[in-house]
């Protein structure tokens, strides 16, 4: 199973792509706002996978709650799967909490479901269809 | 830039690789002790990419510090180079701090540096030189 994209909570968008230019260079695409989940993001080529960073854009959206709490830093890991809500259940069915029993509209037009932390110790996994 | 892997700090090993099984099946290699680190690890491979689960050997290494104060979760996120002298001399040039200033001895005999945290936005980066 392939990592989709590591997505890293940012304060600040702009400063945090100054940052990472220099290893990953620039976006794949401009910036997208995604509203339901209450962030900007940008993608990152990094090989056959991608670092997503990830501004809030209010302070308590998940992502502004996140970083006020923790501060920046690695928020999820996501893996590319052939179907979200098999991979959800996959996870219900093994005994492992969800945020989202089915899959929702994500970033870059796919359907994406995130389990629990508790799920994969700590980790908070997204499944991201494949395109 | 490609993403060697993902390190994941775990409490215990064995029920780690039990929980990432049902995605990513079986390590690569068997676990290996990694005495500088003070951490017992394990690759899962992940397309071209690992996650590596860290389980630390003691809980004043850095990984059992980790655990201790924020829990299991995501550690650090390490990319391919070529060199990593140069990748840690260019984090130094472009005005950022380091762990490492120079390469040494990592898991599967691989040469590896880490920069500081504060560097990448509060993500521990770690440089991999490709084999």
């Amino acid at each position: 199973m392939r990592v989709d994209h590591v997505g890293i909570a940012v304060g600040d968008l702009a400063s945090s792509l100054d940052r990472w230019r220099p290893l990953l260079g620039e976006p794949e695409s401009p910036p997208e706002v995604v509203s339901a989940q209450g962030v900007r993001v940008a993608f990152l080529r990094a090989g056959e996978t991608h670092i997503e960073l990830l501004e809030p854009t209010s302070p308590d959206s998940p992502v502004g709650r996140f970083v006020a709490s923790r501060g920046e830093g690695t928020h999820h890991l996501a893996f590319r799967v052939p179907n979200v809500d098999a991979a959800l259940s996959g996870v219900i069915e093994r005994g492992g909490r969800v945020v989202d029993r089915v899959g929702r509209p994500g970033a870059r037009g796919r359907r994406v479901g995130f389990a629990h932390p508790s799920a994969f110790g700590g980790v908070l996994v997204e499944f991201v269809e494949a395109p």
